[in-house]
């Protein structure tokens, strides 16, 4: 497994790029190889069933491409399909973003009341819940399904009134009273772009976190520990693109989350 | 082809279930299969190729399952698909709920200005504009590609300071001025749930109009031409419903666009 190779990242569209966004910063040596299953997308409203065959087929098809590590940029696949991922794919790391997000998490909350906002998949599914209570036995968890917000990015609606009154009608019980949470975890790659606007509707003191920058330092510490860092930077292009439907939506929403201009032309179509 | 057989209708999700209310109220001795391709929801934001496949998919799970009719309670899939479904199922009639319904907004409209939202496959096809031109050449059509719609709906945020923000955001701008269009054609199967907000966005006197109604009639009309009409009423249970993903979800959002209760029990799971 040379450390040449590529890492993989995949979501079921482009909210991971949010992830990758992260990566490529931590990572300053390293290629990527990102897929977008967006042909089945969203995953956030699927049946566990559904995200296991799915992200089989999005790894087997990034590990066909010669990846060296996999990391799986979507909360709904994380919490769905991690454990299956590394039964099948046991030669090579492999990456979620529910255990990094839940360190962080509990790194950043003082009184151990935290509430979680993501997919209706993602929360149904209780994984964060878990991952927290791991960490944090006497943690206590306000699970928030969001599943507007995910529209709403998508649409590049990250500010203004709708977006001001969708994180109003989601987070404002959650938050009220004394006792509400003191950090809010964004759940879901798609909700950093909207990060700003719900700065303003949870209490001040409350700690907003997210996946991104801590899947980033697992990644980096992983591939240490395995021996599979890159010694010399990867040549142009260390980004590389593929989509499994509609190129072009792909590259204008996408460049929302990547936070950098994407072309149709630098994202090939592929079957898995 | 005996008459005795169900209509088959499908769309991607649950949305269709307005268009299958509509159906049974106007063939109240019909019975009916609905397929709800729940997997691999949204079509509206999918390319067309994919969803001609997901389409030739389902309409022949639908016909393995011997109905006589099938009716495509989809706008994307109509707009992409109809012509494909056609020349691969010549033995059964095939009807979409595009034509109808920019039937319904001609019929509608006085001034010839008709708006269409709908999602934004849909709006990107322009198949709403070429069948409202081929009825009235002289047209003017305004498109509005409005996906958050789909989310609210799906959340059940149906009416609300969420919705009549959203709506004043997409519809604002294209009913303003004194030359804006008379007529709102609902071109998604999601958005007849969202009417009573919407009309009280658009001015006094602009017509809100959606093709479940004239759905049902050219349905009604083609299985007469056919001798397809049934003669005795069908026993119970009249309606019966697949989807291929998620009879849970299914059933809880599907009542809202059906109209009445829906339990997961009565939701068969298959594959396409």
């Amino acid at each position: 497994m040379p450390a040449e190779r590529p890492i993989g990242v995949f979501d079921s569209g482009v909210g991971g790029l949010t992830v990758l966004r992260a990566l490529a910063a931590a990572l300053p040596e390293e290629a990527f190889l990102y897929l977008g299953d967006t042909a089945r997308l969203p995953y956030g409203t699927k049946s566990a069933e559904s995200v296991v065959r799915y992200a089989t087929q999005c790894a087997g098809a990034l590990i066909d491409r010669g990846v060296k590590a996999l990391v799986v940029a979507c909360n709904t696949a994380s919490a769905a399909a991690l454990t299956a991922l590394e039964a099948r794919f046991p030669e090579i790391p492999v990456i979620g973003v529910v255990e990094p997000g839940a360190a962080a998490a509990v790194a950043a909350s003082l009184s151990g009341h935290i509430a979680v906002i993501a997919t209706e998949g993602t929360i149904r599914g209780g994984a964060y819940r878990a991952a927290i209570e791991r960490l944090r036995p006497a943690a206590r968890v306000t699970g928030i399904s969001g599943q507007v917000f995910v529209a709403l990015a998508e649409e590049g609606w990250t500010e203004g009134p709708v977006t001001d009154l969708v994180a109003h009608r989601y987070l404002d019980q959650a938050f009220a009273g004394s006792d509400g949470p003191d950090t809010l975890l964004l759940g879901c790659t798609h909700f950093p772009v909207l990060a700003p606007a719900l700065r303003r509707v949870v209490p001040q003191t409350a700690m907003l976190v997210d996946s991104a920058a801590t899947t980033a330092a697992a990644a980096r510490e992983l591939l240490g520990l395995r021996g599979l860092r890159r010694q010399i930077p990867a040549s142009s292009p260390r980004l590389r693109f593929l989509a499994t439907d509609g190129p072009e939506r792909f590259a204008r929403i996408g460049s929302i989350f990547l936070g950098s201009p994407l072309a149709a032309g630098d994202v090939e179509l592929i079957d898995v």
